[in-house]
């Protein structure tokens, strides 16, 4: 073996422990417990999430296995097929003799209630930056900071939003549900909570809130919870996620299909403990959940030019002053989307960031509308009080112009992305592809239990939530063109980036639409050549046969007349 | 129907107002005045743009018909087979009821010929930002700020650029053409727009200006022009773009195929009503127009070397100081591209930023050419220009063997580019794939008027304006190739960053070519089977009676010559 | 010819020198010396770069050939079939002919030892930036700046590290060794150097360097050098880069096989001639090298909750404390991965910043591995380092719940690649796919020299170096899944960005093993179809001729029983 082969084992080496090579029993199990999915919800080596823990477990086998098959709670079952009982044993095998989750790096915890003034002494040693940004902030300082609010204490404390009974806040995880901010805040807890105003709505019956759509849609249920956690829960854990609702007081814990710990709302943009004002009022607190293939919100802002402004300029602002009487060069999210300028020029706010969206996420056309829903008077009115923020800085006919001609732009990619949603309509009813074939996502199981298939009209095909797991190509290009590169068009033509209006956007749904033409004619073409090829394979021998067999017919009808005797 | 699937079907309501059910004749119009691209001129619900406005239009059937077969202006004929009588006439029954475009917010705009102190009082309630930005401005501060400026007031206000006639600024929008900022600053006017210096140019004849290119290409005709105005034309209307030859002083408009209201030229940089020297000397003021796939100049300094240094230190530095004297720790965009230094160290600044550019855009190899175009005595010239500003950091043998590697690292991936590009010979010349099947744009029609097959050796097949539309899978490869990570590689080198220069860039350019070598391998092998099965199809039952009438000639002969009498 | 067309002639042929149009026989060679890849290592036209300047070379036609086909030194031999005798006298030709280097803009360049107090006059001339840097550096200021430092002097300057031997100086191209550094900062270069802690290390035997895992990678050394040189080479230069196994005294250069003229160490984040601390500091330091598809461990971070706030309110921090004594608002690269906590609460940091990485790049599932390797004793006491830093500003109950979802995050990624890498390992065994056919890298010659194949096990195919250069689309799709969606995933989750977590990760691998399911089905299909196309073709005459020949026989044979006579 050369020298050159050592080096690139060995690098390869490097990442691969050394008891990876001969796959043991216990191996199996804990493969299977990750290759099954069960660490979606027990987590890594059986340590606990939204599933009780399971490592070192003492349940029997056949407990785990009548679980596994039906289950109390939200689990969702395993048939055989998923599960065999002979994996189901190699994991309780495996799950027995893991290691238990590790003991805590401090386990001198103070237990009852304790005295107000001891918070501080003790976490200072042991979590030293929340103090010190606590005792920073406007609600940690001695006096009221803020003339709006009412509270009969000059100063608060840690236990005034947690309480003193430290048993009951270690079981919580220190959590402060948003219906704590608002005690003080009334009227923002109203705006921002209660009105749904963080998520576009208020919506139809109990939606509205991006909880709810959360984990409400049958697809994210069959999700890895872990990979929730990480990714969908972390954000659309706003306003309302914290409700009473979800949480168990009893269990000290959320009761919903979400293994996070706790849950955003006010924090999500005044991060504790700080509760910064600067911070909130900047575009970058609106940067971790705005952004993304789907709605590139922040990068399109961001690469505008009032983006631009900001970067080059923002710094020399006086952050501390509230937005109706600041002086900015140019827009930030807070101020488009939650300033309001009345017919005297007078300016103020609202934590009701959705009152001016008029086209929401923009999938209109993925549900078969093609239509300007900006003429209706309620949308007009929304249009109204954004061009009045417009105008502080633009002429009426500047910023009307100019938001028109978005609503053109984003209805120009509507157009495309309904052709290509009729080209694959045309494959579906042709059954040159079935919906989704296999399974509808990329859960656990598969099977009926949650295909989106038993929806009227199949409408979850086209949805955003379904159209990205176990889908056939072409599907998959779909789903990129309408919800990743139309979505940025528009959003990048609404933000005023030219390159995401553009390139990334109008320009790759254009790319997505060449390769959904061409598919489909490939999928049809390769459907005949297999058509034909089959026909040959089997009519060929029929027909040298028939052709035979009216040879013989001919010249056995010859010879009856007496033809063939010469 | 279960409640999990009454939740998604909400959420998909959400976005689909009520009237989306039955389609009545009105809606019918609406969605053809977007499928056919009509609001691509005449805006969202016929509210105008380069066209004119069409809601609530007086025109009878038969002026649309003749205008929409016949048309005067700009505007492209409509033959029936794209938009049929039928089809024209549910578009003009919608158009007719089309509620008029919303009023203005304001009306009571002051007429005729206003006192020059009459601006600000009025504008400070109407638009207070625009008048703060002006008044801090270095143009609206008392006194002459800018020694180089010669004009004969020491305090200008708004109607020294605006005029006094309201009237007209309403009409024109309160444009200001690029040649007003040129009175005063009549060298940079020389070197900027007059020298194309912020194109790259001059190139021959008319060109060499961003604005030509975009809208002389025929391609570009095609597209929507509202997608247009949120996208290229955002960025190119620069230097020349507001050329009184585009502009009609009576109807107060740009008249070419754009609907850009106004149009960049100093602004884009010295944005309005600031024009802070700060944010047009720093890297930002680039960003918006230098960025994304196909030239991510911005990306590639910002994750530079050079750009984390700027990122982490630039915001301490003096920014009031004119770059010649001023001192940085590391480049910026304008650094290099303006920055000149003189054999005895003594810099001074251009407006001219392309007179050291050499690849331009890079785009050589589209064009067939294999070339390392560095030799040239001109374009050593230029690399001398860039090296000397170089070593205001660097040793001269780091900054030009640096560069020289750039060259290197550029030519192998042309080379990459001329292998695809000679596979796609190949299948135009067997008639694997038809140039561009279908049509060639992504614009309204149809057709060969605007089609690029015509053009002489069919060269725009490769031009990156073309080569994104209604094109096979391999070709779309092709481009995303050459002028995405083609480029990406090249203006990752050249702007320090390692990730472009080869993740982003080569690296893609290979994952690209490993597609187009398979791509090709799979089109020829499909029309071998294509034509193995047709051949069969069609022989088969050849050959069988082939056969027999061989077998029965043979026994024909047999019998004659007495044999099988028997 | 209409006008549209020639403005399109006209902008394409902006790009295009006027000597493009007929090849002449320079142009052949000139074409060749780039297509074959020559200009790798001699650069653009012949300048030299790892291989020696051929511009304007004197070697006769024979000795090139000589040395092309056998070649010494590090350069790989070109047999005839790849590049032709005929090929290489075009070369030559092309060499001999062309311009040889550009001369230095200086070249009164000063000889032999110089006084120490020569270097600043003559430099601020020439190079005034790095001057005045030196001088406000720590080091450059009078007196000794860093307590920790025990050096004679209590000011240096340019000769303490240079030297004052100007001809050395030059040849060695102003090189300063790591090793230089660590004269006076011994305790670092143990940490970063020695104990390779800018690496993921210490590795087995000689590994653990970024340098060694670059430069010793099999298919590393067919890319083409300059490549190299923008791309990977200019990260991997860290801690042992510069060591002088690699460097020749004698011939003042590296002597392997990268045409880096001088390499990082210490001024990858201390860049000269600032030696910034507030820069290093910072997470722009790391900005350049941890980013892009593979490792975007910068813009997870930037874009998470942590890294806003720091882009946010980073700016009013004091940079000029060390890092243990600092206060931050939020973590930074180097809070995470350099800071250690002890068990009374003390801080302090080590410049050895992987001794707390548990998952490394993340390649696990690559070499097919799918196991929680955070249960191991070592990677548990690790994972505790990380939760003391966490705890500064969080629970442990919330920290380390949360790394362990993260955990579980990676390991779901993890199955889906494991179940993409059987689907592959199934088509090799079917032999529907050849293991990357063709060649297997991206470098100059084809043919098994460096071949992967030759390893054992094949290991190499899943290898990141070798799987994205000529190999079949879904190899592609596969490497794409592995090493960028699925490390983006991971890298994600662990930087608490929601969007790197599950768009660009998760869900993206999900797209990419939707496709690697429907292409291997697909190749599985035509290859079917293949097989039967051409069984028919070759079977159809046969069963024809077959059937008559059963028809013939049974005639005989009736004929022989009389039957036929009628």
């Amino acid at each position: 073996m050369s020298s050159r082969v050592t080096v690139l084992i060995a690098v390869l080496a490097l990442a691969l422990p050394s008891h990876a090579s001969a796959q043991t029993a216990a191996d199996r199990g804990a493969e299977l417990f990750i290759r099954k999915g069960c660490l979606g919800c027990h987590g890594a080596s059986g340590r606990g999430g939204v599933g009780p823990v399971l490592a070192h477990t003492p349940l029997p086998f056949d407990s785990l296995l009548h679980q596994l098959r039906h289950p109390r709670g939200i689990m969702p079952p395993f048939p055989a097929e998923v599960v065999s009982d002979d994996e189901a044993r190699a994991i309780h095998d495996y799950l027995r003799n893991a290691p238990p989750p590790p003991a805590r790096l401090r386990s001198d915890v103070p237990h009852g209630s304790l005295a107000a003034e001891s918070c501080i002494p003790c976490h200072t040693r042991l979590n030293p930056t929340i103090v010190r940004q606590f005792e920073s902030s406007a609600m940690g300082r001695a006096g009221m900071q803020n003339p709006r609010v009412n509270y009969p204490q000059r100063q608060i404390g840690c236990a005034n939003c947690h309480g003193l009974d430290h048993d009951k806040i270690m079981a919580d995880r220190g959590r402060v549900p948003e219906s704590m901010c608002g005690a003080c805040h009334p009227a923002i807890y109203q705006e921002h909570v209660l009105d749904a105003g963080h998520s576009y709505g208020p919506g139809p019956g109990t939606l509205g809130t991006n909880w709810e759509r959360n984990i409400g849609v049958p697809h994210y249920r069959q999700m890895p919870r872990k990979v929730m956690e990480m990714g969908c829960d972390a954000c659309h854990a706003q306003a309302g996620a914290s409700d009473d609702k979800y949480w168990s007081a009893d269990q000290h814990r959320y009761v919903d299909t979400s293994s996070l710990p706790y849950r955003n709302g006010c924090i999500a943009c005044h991060t504790r403990h700080s509760f910064s004002l600067e911070e909130a009022r900047k575009p970058e607190a609106c940067h971790t959940c705005h952004m993304g293939p789907d709605h590139p919100n922040y990068e399109a802002y961001e690469s505008s030019k009032h983006g631009s402004i900001y970067s080059a300029r923002g710094r020399s602002w006086d952050w501390t002053v509230p937005m109706p009487q600041a002086s900015y060069e140019t827009p930030t999210c807070a101020y488009c989307h939650m300033l309001y300028v009345d017919s005297t020029g007078t300016r103020h706010t609202s934590h009701n960031m959705t009152r001016k969206i008029i086209w929401g996420m923009g999938v209109q056309p993925a549900v078969g509308q093609l239509a300007d829903i900006t003429v209706s008077p309620e949308n007009q009115a929304k249009r109204n009080e954004m061009i009045k923020v417009c105008i502080t800085c633009h002429s009426e006919d500047k910023a009307r112009g100019y938001l028109e001609s978005a609503d053109a732009h984003k209805l120009a990619g509507d157009a495309l992305v309904i052709e290509a949603r009729s080209i694959l309509s045309g494959l579906y009813k042709d059954g040159v592809i079935k919906p989704s074939h296999e399974q509808m996502s990329a859960g656990l199981l598969r099977g009926p239990a949650f295909s989106a298939v038993e929806l009227p009209g199949a409408i979850a095909q086209h949805s955003p939530a379904s159209l990205y797991y176990d889908v056939s190509p072409i599907e998959r290009e779909y789903f990129d063109m309408f919800f990743f590169s139309a979505l940025k068009s528009y959003k990048g033509a609404f933000h005023m980036s030219p390159d995401y209006a553009w390139w990334y956007g109008y320009a790759d749904v254009l790319g997505h639409l060449a390769r959904i033409r061409d598919d489909a004619k490939r999928l049809r073409s390769e459907r005949d050549v297999r058509r034909q090829t089959l026909f040959m394979i089997f009519t060929g021998p029929l027909m040298v046969l028939a052709v035979i067999g009216a040879v013989a017919w001919v010249r056995r009808r010859r010879v009856a007349r007496g033809v063939g005797a010469v």
